[in-house]
């Protein structure tokens, strides 16, 4: 079964509050966990979201704020001490691994696996990542220092073969697959049979785009078009308009204007600064102006393949 | 009013668990704050327990193990961002400096106050800290790395001066601060009245002893004789002994046997392995040598003095 499943593990922002633990999220892409940033606490988290360590192996960082990677080395150790083999994937700009390859020397001295830390360029949009299941690009992002967000794009599906055209031309399960990806059937007469007459396309890869921190920047609306899920930051309320510019962060109608021009099919708001003990200012604000919008929230699971 | 109180904000040995949070705890000396040891996710039991960051200027880390020190930059980036301005101070072995120097420089570049390493020699037993209302004296422990437990001991008090004999010598408030310091009193005939006729002793100072990690060493004894409340690990129970050798951590049972020889009043265990789901098998095992043993855990406080 297809399956892209959001875990939130943390959605605050710099502050820790008693009520949100700082960002990080996981994919799980079918059985594959994708972390998305890695705050303080993240392991922690991971654990009470029941979630197999064995099956991460990719660590991306948006930036380098504490906020979003001090859960590293943790997680890292952790991954060690359960006796961990398998490479462990850590996608971040450059500063990371001089930031945090000392550490893992100084504390992590007989870890079991590799980490490998696979640089980009945060102000370029470009694969990062691919798989068999996924391919990873980065998007640029505009805050305070470098910072990417990541759109995350399943791997073109097969299409489906039409039963009834199999049994009407005696297609032989040697050629299912060939059809399945593309190619013309052409019978034993030598009739060719065009690929779209014998399969109907298959569902549109799911997208999802992650996008924190960043001020409003329209530039990012080509790169995430219509994608299934956007989380993007709504750090302030646009009451605190003047507080979000000043940081580099955007408030839930900037969020929601982002997602209404880019037509995402769902947004999801998070990175809420501790100033407001209650967000539904923020879901309203940005409610408003695209309705399909939903609050982050610990230990959420979302479906939305 | 007199108060030590003990805060337990995390209790659990190397892998966090659901229930344990990593190594950390905070003294309470009269509302000043002194914590010991800052595994990850200690900034966020601290605002759990309603600490104020404010009252901290002083963490002591026993070692270099991230399950004791990950969370010291998060903490730091969290007291930057309320606005502090004054001093903190790490006492730590020098490793700690090399380490979390140039991730405070690259993370905390605006850093509104001075971070001040006090390095010590963790192999010795020596006086590394002084204030009006405490010393601090490391205690070399037997580890994997070099570490050491720490001992606060409370400033000693003034003499209580006796009420009938001020009324008796007619003494002056002028020589009331004198005598209670130890002066003896000279009567305006010139006899001299011994102080200790004047007075009744203080309370001895309280004395609080922080040994974690360590394997089992009877080489502590002489530091920790008779303090008020000892912290002692026991990562393990007897049944794991062979596992607590190897790993240079001890039993329940030896942490009780260490408290016997010591004469302390009262032991707490804690630093606990994550093999046990009910710790009751620890404090039992300790119980059957030194009954008056708890179990330390999560948001607990304990009042010692």
């Amino acid at each position: 079964m297809e399956r892209w499943e959001l875990n939130i593990l943390g959605c605050g922002s710099a502050l820790p509050t008693t009520k949100h633990f700082l960002s990080s999220q996981v994919i799980n892409l079918r059985g594959k966990l994708y972390m998305i940033d890695c705050g303080e606490g993240t392991q922690l988290q991971f654990r009470v979201m029941k979630l197999q360590f064995q099956r991460l192996s990719h660590i991306f960082l948006s930036h380098l704020h504490g906020d979003h990677c001090f859960g590293l080395p943790g997680l890292i150790s952790t991954l060690g001490l359960m006796g961990r083999t398998a490479d462990l994937y850590v996608h971040a700009q450059p500063d990371a691994e001089k930031i945090f390859r000392p550490m893992l020397d100084y504390f992590c001295k007989e870890l079991p696996f590799k980490v490998i830390f696979n640089s980009f360029n945060p102000a370029k949009h470009q694969l990062i990542w691919e798989d068999r299941s996924v391919n990873v690009y980065t998007i640029p992002l505009k805050h305070r220092v470098p910072t990417a967000g990541f759109l995350f794009e399943e791997k073109p599906k097969q299409s489906h073969i039409i039963r009834e055209m199999i049994d009407f031309y005696h297609i032989p399960v040697s050629q299912i697959n060939n059809i399945k990806s593309g190619v013309d059937f052409v019978t034993p007469e030598g009739e060719v049979i065009p690929n779209q007459r014998l399969t109907k396309p298959a569902e549109p890869p799911c997208r999802y785009a992650y996008c924190s921190d960043t001020a409003y920047s329209e530039k990012i609306i080509p790169y995430i078009e219509g994608v299934d899920l956007l989380y993007h930051e709504a750090t302030f309320s646009n009451e605190d308009l003047a507080r979000a510019k000043e940081t580099f962060h955007s408030s839930a109608e900037q969020a929601a204007r982002i997602a209404q021009a880019a037509h995402v099919k769902k947004l999801i708001l998070g990175h809420f600064s501790a100033r407001y003990p209650d967000e539904t200012i923020l879901l309203k604000e940005a409610q408003a102006v695209f309705p399909n919008t939903i609050l982050a929230n610990e230990r959420m699971k979302i479906d939305f393949s």
